[in-house]
C-alpha cells in the first residue's frame, strides 16, 4: 500500500510516519521506482505498536526506539528482554538514592511475606519501594504501609495474568509484542479500573448527598 | 527554622525551595527583620509532598500548582477534589477521540460484570478503558481484553484500600493529603509489586536454567 493508506488504516499522519521511519521507529518502505513506496501489513501493525507506546503510555520516542530496539535484537533471550523493556516502559524512576535501611527491611518483608521466594531482594523494584515506603513514612502516612499487603495480593492477580497472557503465543516475536502491549495498554487498563473502583467504593463511604456532586464534576470532564 | 535547616531536613537544595515559592507551590517563610525567613513544619510537610509529586510521580510543576490549588480551595467539597486531584495526577491521558462504539461496550460490561452499579457509566475513565480495549483489539490482542474482569478485581482491592486510608483521617487537610499521597505513591507501590510478581511468576513459568540470566540481568540494574 502507499503511504496514503497506511496512514489512513493506523491514524497516523503520512509526516509522522516518514517522521518515525527517520527516527528508527519503523523499517522504510520498498521503493517501486519514482516517488512510489510500498509498506505492508507489518508496517500497520508496527504504527500500532508504536502509536500505543506514545499516545496511551506517553512513551518518549527515544525510549520507544531502546524497547524496539531490544525487541528486534535475536541475541536477547526472551526473560531478559522482559526485564529490559518493563524498566524502559516504566513511569516511576528507580531512586536515586539508596533508601534506608529500616524502608528496605519493610519492604523485603513485604515481598517474602507474600511467599515470593524466587524475586532476588536486591531487584531494582524492591527499591523503588523501599523509596515509596520511606516517603509514606517520612509524611507521617505510615499507616498506609500496612495496606502494601493487599497491594501485593493484588499485583500477584495481575501478573499471572500477565503471565498467562505470554504464555497463550509461542512466535518469538509475538511473545515480545504482547509484552510490550502488556505493559504499556495494561498499565493504562489498571489505572482506569482503579479510578473507576475508587468511584464505586466512594459511593458506599460517602452519602448520596454528596454523591451527586462527584458524578456532575466526573461527567461534565468526559472527553476533557 | 532558617532555610538552610528546611532545605537539610528536606532534601530539597535551597534554590529549589525559592523556585518552588516563587512557582506558589509553597508559601514564603515569614519575614523576621533583615535577610531572615522563618519557615515552620507546615513548610516542611509541604515540601515533602511536593517531591513525592515531583519525584516520584513524575509530575510537572504546573500539575502540581493545579492539584495544591484544589487542596486547599475551602469552597470544594472532599469527594468533587477526588477526583480532580485523580484526573491531573493520572499518568495516561482521556483519550482525545471518541472510542468505538464495540469497544465503550465491552468497557461498560466490564464495568457492570464486577457488580459496580454506582459508577456512571459515562465516567470519563471507561473510556481510558474503552480505548485502551481498541488498541488491544487492532493489534490482534483481543485475548488480552478477557484479562480485565481479572484486572478489575485486583482493582478493587486496591480502591478499598485506597478509600479505607482516608477513613481513617477526620481532618479535612489530612484526608486531602492522604489522597494526594496514597495516588501517587500508591501508584508507584503498585507498579513495582506488579513487576516484582511479573519475577516471581515468571520464575514458575519458565525453566530455572533461564531464569539464571534474568536474575542477572536485574542485579546488574540495581541501583541505576
Amino acid at each position: 500500500m502507499r503511504i496514503g493508506e497506511l496512514s489512513a488504516r493506523t491514524g497516523v499522519p503520512a509526516a509522522t510516519i516518514k517522521y518515525y521511519v527517520r527516527e528508527g521507529l519503523l523499517s522504510g518502505g520498498e521503493r517501486r521506482g519514482h516517488n512510489q513506496v510500498e509498506y505492508g501489513e507489518e508496517h500497520v501493525r508496527r504504527l500500532r505498536l508504536v502509536r500505543a507506546m506514545v499516545e496511551v503510555g506517553s512513551v518518549p520516542i527515544a525510549k520507544v526506539r531502546e524497547v524496539l530496539t531490544e525487541i528486534e535484537d535475536p541475541r536477547r533471550d526472551l526473560d531478559s528482554t522482559l526485564g529490559v523493556a518493563s524498566r524502559a516502559l516504566s513511569q516511576h524512576k528507580v531512586p536515586a538514592e539508596e533508601p534506608a535501611a529500616v524502608d528496605v527491611e519493610t519492604a523485603k518483608a513485604i515481598v517474602r511475606g507474600r511467599g515470593w521466594n524466587a524475586v532476588p531482594l536486591e531487584h531494582g523494584y524492591v527499591w523503588t519501594l523501599a523509596d515509596a515506603i520511606g516517603r509514606l513514612r517520612e509524611l507521617g502516612l505510615g499507616d498506609m504501609v500496612d495496606m502494601t499487603g493487599e497491594y501485593a495480593r493484588a499485583a500477584e492477580i495481575v501478573a499471572e495474568f500477565d503471565l498467562a497472557l505470554l504464555q497463550m503465543r509461542s512466535d518469538r516475536d509475538e511473545i515480545l509484542e504482547a509484552m510490550v502491549v502488556g505493559t504499556v495498554l495494561g498499565d493504562a487498563i489498571f489505572e482506569a479500573l482503579r479510578r473507576i473502583a475508587q468511584v464505586e467504593v466512594s459511593s458506599r463511604v460517602y452519602p448520596p448527598a454528596q454523591r451527586e456532586s462527584v458524578q456532575d464534576e466526573e461527567d461534565s470532564s468526559t472527553g476533557e
